[in-house]
């Protein structure tokens, strides 16, 4: 590598940042990405590993080893603070760097719309932690419940709200109904499990508002059939360890989770430019922020109407990944030629969106073309995996829903973390009788 | 279910409680099964965990899965602190249970010699989240080696010190060798990982003392032409932050496993009889306390000589569902027959030994038979596999350890953990050239 070559810092390993890098593999520069964790995250399926259908790490693949061969190209774990535009530089929680080019792409967490106090009560669901901590969460209820010897209280620990009904609320509703329903329902003995609540909590008139009406329906019939309370047109208005208010109704409940409101990390307001309201940056048409044409943005921090359609660039993992491999393959051709050419305008390619619902339900719809039930969940069985990034994961995945599929079983139903049992005391009380329905 | 059946509490779903119980499946009993986690941990595959070779779902199996279909009994998530012999009750940490036949196997921790100071510093191996602390530690120590600057830290920050060359020491060792030198090689761009130190230090003259001396002498041999540097007749005598002591020696290490001594649960010296060095209680042949014939101590809690051989019955995997097996038929018995006959003595039938090395490296003894090597290590892995509960996990693992054997990777190399980047401070220094070596 010759001695003077441009140095591009990454700031985040998820599908943006991983695609730019990509893009990259063969320029003459010298990429540094930053991530937090040390590995990526395929989110779509995180839900899975919240409902112990995967272990975290069929999901979750190391950074370094995604990037072993890639020689222009070095990982750091860190945490990015502040970038500072006028002196090219980004600040990390203990030391800096200063960069030539740099792509931020540090995605978005949970917005609770003011409320961050709801935050303990109402996990949401971003990394493989959180995604254990619910995992933990949901187990424990059913334990607890079957020691709980109090009807009121029993039915409290048996009641699942889920606020938010995107694709990962109706994901982790179906599947939670399904834990709730089949998976477990022979293993306690005091409680049947096939009772608890599971209630789908939407502020807009329908689920899945970025599908098509006819689909959003029929995610809602099918999460019905399966015995979801699914509420439309209504707003959490308050949380906290004894339930939630859904408007002004008091619901005892303990076990919430959030899938509702993205807000982007509060990095991109460090660069002191515009910034939407979930504190987005208002991109330039190259994802480029105006103004500093050497610093990009990208997927869930960026907010950019698409010039061709006029639609915003959803926040998905194909927009991030499109939005990666187009800021990527510019700097590849800024870097080699002289006087490079006027920089080109992104262009999201819709490939169609998908959500599941539970077994053999789904729905998926890719542009004019809707489908529905068995065929929709294979289409999405099939996407899901091939975009995996490891051969091992696509095995290890197709594997273990083969047997959820044939056995109703979910292979993952650890409750780990060390101070499990002080974060609630059980009643043992010992032996009771038979199971009360 | 008759409504005077006996109440048969059994404190501890390791291999013994789980063969205990099994062994009753049939009986006219009402069992009451408590664990302080929710999961049965095949524990001689944790080391693999340790190691990223493994996800924790893959060697632990939920409790209440198990038993789902044997109605006369039912799982408690909990845990025991005392047992009040003379009025029948075991008491837990909230509430207690009184019970007419009681089970402890409760199994062992680490001991530190009266060193309890060292635990922070020197991590054991016993549950799946000593595992993913251990996994932790040892990818942490490389990301922050990459970083460092200075060469002194770096090399501690390299040094791994396992304490305790038994089996889970020995296999410790060895793969901890091989993510070194093989699986990671390639994805650091500053360090050599490859240059790793591995020490084990084994108090005694040999390596695996319960084998034969001559597979001791080749183990040592396999983990020497690893790199792996084996001190024998050494002694841990200080152990902090910066590092070991080995008698005389001060050894700047940064990442100690402790992989030597046992000590039993606590709960068996609760029962006011008499302990061995320990902890371990000192049951009659058919493992009963002495002066209690209805309350029973096995596995690692249990100190008691093959009433045949005289041999001490070991505290291995084989031993416990022996063991468990044994005290469940006799139970399985006592409660049918109107005058039951004289209880019989347990005889541990020894199958043989077995521990790994690395990759197509480890030892086996089968009564008069050695092996070492290649179909050792196949022997091992067969049997492994075997004995894991069940069908999903042998299938994972299988295909875990060929992708392993054929790729040289280990698919589960996540750091986890909330507080992750608090945990160290990196030096983020960029950018770097080269690789130093």
């Amino acid at each position: 590598m010759p001695e003077k070559v441009p140095h591009i810092v990454v700031i985040g390993a998820g599908f943006a940042g991983l695609a730019a890098c990509q893009a990259l593999c063969k320029s003459p520069v010298k990429i540094s990405l930053v991530d937090r964790q040390n590995h990526h995250v395929f989110q779509p399926l995180l839900y899975q590993v919240a409902t112990a259908a995967l272990s975290p790490a069929d999901i979750a693949h190391p950074i370094r080893s995604i990037f072993r061969k890639q020689d222009n190209l070095q990982v750091y774990l860190g945490e990015a603070v502040k970038v500072n535009l006028p002196q090219k530089q980004v600040e990390f929680h203990s030391g800096s760097t200063s960069f030539d080019y740099l792509i931020i792409a540090a995605g978005a967490t949970h917005s609770y719309f003011g409320r961050d106090d709801w935050r303990t009560e109402a996990p949401g669901l971003k990394s493989i932690d959180d995604a254990t901590e619910i995992r933990k969460r949901i187990l424990l209820a059913f334990e607890e419940a079957e020691y709980e010897g109090d009807l009121e209280s029993r039915r409290a620990k048996l009641t699942f709200v889920i606020v938010g009904g995107g694709p990962t609320g109706v994901e982790l509703a179906g599947a939670l109904k399904e834990i709730a329903a089949d998976t477990i329902v022979d293993d306690f003995r005091n409680i049947d499990t096939a009772t608890a609540r599971i209630i789908l909590v939407q502020a807009g008139d329908r689920l899945l508002p970025s599908f098509h009406e006819k689909l959003s329906a029929s995610a809602q019939q099918d999460l019905e059939r399966m015995g979801v309370e699914v509420r439309l047109n209504s707003r959490v208005t308050e949380v906290d360890e004894s339930g939630v208010k859904i408007g002004e109704e008091f619901l005892p409940a303990q076990n919430i989770f959030w899938a509702a409101g993205v807000k982007a990390s509060p990095l991109g307001a460090t660069l002191g430019v515009p910034v939407d309201n979930s504190g987005r940056v208002l991109v330039a048409p190259d994802f480029s922020v105006p103004g500093a044409p050497h610093v990009f943005v990208l997927g869930d921090m960026a907010a950019l109407k698409d010039p061709k359609t006029g639609n915003p660039v959803p926040g998905v993992a194909p927009a991030a990944t499109q939005a990666g491999q187009f800021v990527g393959r510019l700097l590849a051709r800024e870097v080699t030629e002289a006087t490079p050419p006027p920089r080109p305008t992104f262009h999201y390619f819709d490939k169609g969106s998908m959500a599941t619902i539970g077994k053999a339900k789904a729905v998926a719809e890719i542009r004019s073309l809707r489908f529905r039930g068995f065929i929709a969940w294979c289409f999405w069985c099939f996407v899901h995996v091939a975009f995996l990034i490891s051969y091992r994961s696509r095995v290890v995945v197709i594997l273990s829903w083969i047997w959820n599929y044939l056995l109703s079983t979910r292979g993952a139903r650890l409750i780990t973390g060390k101070n499990m049992l002080s974060i609630k005391q059980f009643r043992e009380t010992f032996p009771r009788e038979g199971k009360q329905r």
